[in-house]
């Protein structure tokens, strides 16, 4: 498995000690053999590490809901999804109210049946205090065409499921489609600026006007 | 400056020292006077420190940028902003190459003026790689709706800085625009899932059919 995934040996130990990954069958004394199941849940590990960043906690977390086949898909779905919404170290200030306020008010314009006290409402309502305090307090005016744009892709993302993933496969399709996601869109919208920065502010490159 | 901003006395001198804060001006052997740009300035490495997850290094290179008015607008945003790509620990394999293709093809295709060896396209060809392995090789068929929507999100960004952002503030506000952007975005998006798998999964709650 090792071989095949490029992961070392005692990262693959670690892992399995960590009840990450379930246990090889052992073949000999030092000699396990994993299935496809093993390496697919390796790769599973390998992006929410690396591409995620998440905490080898908070994988245990997601990877115990992934296993998870009792409980109703949409429980399922919260419960992997929950440790992928980043947590900031905030003092609690004067501003976490109002900006709670702003969340709340939003899921309710877009008939969103989401607990406003969630994690990803927090996670929002955190970044609207500190754009505030860096001096972006108007950032609000533009929550819609953000939140217009996260309606679309949430669309697709269900869409893609719906015609791609066999139902056993959709907790663990959501948590790689969450984290991913993610990363391609950031990415996305970083070329996009790039554009739109150099339609906006010129296209010198090394110096060199064109 | 600690009381107004939260932030430790070590900590403050931890930034001074590593050249992301200017020094304040020496008021007694042991009081150093901050002004309101000292403060502002507190206020961005905390963000790229908790919200964006740059490292000290990152920060530097970031306000280094921020601080350097001599050379074009655009290629300053250019510098500022790399560092906020993520980069992910991978070895190169034979699917990498690939990626590469479909994003200078999509950059193409979308006439973006982005240099496609740039940081954020390899994060996007990564974040493909990744896809694949994980079995979600057709997720590229959704790639299209995503860089729709990120060009409504980053046109949008425009606006906003065109309409409220002074032309010294520019680059530190696209800084700051492009990291809690993404933290915004990221959470609306997983709000727009949950209530998409809520309609589409049922609504039980804690064990409760409704």
């Amino acid at each position: 498995m090792s071989r095949r995934t490029g992961v070392s040996v005692p990262t693959i130990k670690f892992y399995v000690r960590e009840g990450l990954l379930p246990a090889g069958e052992l073949t000999s004394p030092n000699q396990a053999s994993y299935g496809e199941t093993h390496v697919q849940r390796l790769r599973l590990i390998r992006a929410l590490l690396e591409v995620g960043g998440l905490s080898v906690a908070g994988i245990r977390g997601v990877v115990a809901a992934v296993d998870d086949a009792e409980r109703p898909v949409h429980d399922v779905l919260g419960a992997a999804t929950k440790p992928l919404v980043p947590r900031y170290e905030r003092e609690p200030g004067d501003g976490i109210d109002e900006a709670r306020k702003t969340v709340a008010g939003l899921i309710a314009a877009r008939g969103w049946g989401a607990d406003p006290s969630g994690p990803a409402p927090e996670a929002l309502a955190t970044a609207l205090v500190a754009l505030d305090e860096l001096g972006h307090g108007r950032f609000v005016e533009v929550l819609d065409t953000y939140a217009d744009a996260a309606e679309r892709v949430a669309r697709a993302d269900l869409d893609y499921v719906a015609r791609h993933v066999a139902r056993e496969e959709l907790v663990e399709s959501a948590v790689v489609g969450t984290v991913l996601g993610d990363v391609v869109f950031s990415a996305l919208r970083r070329l996009a600026h790039m554009d739109a920065s150099e339609s906006t502010f010129g296209r010198t490159r090394g110096g060199e006007a064109e």
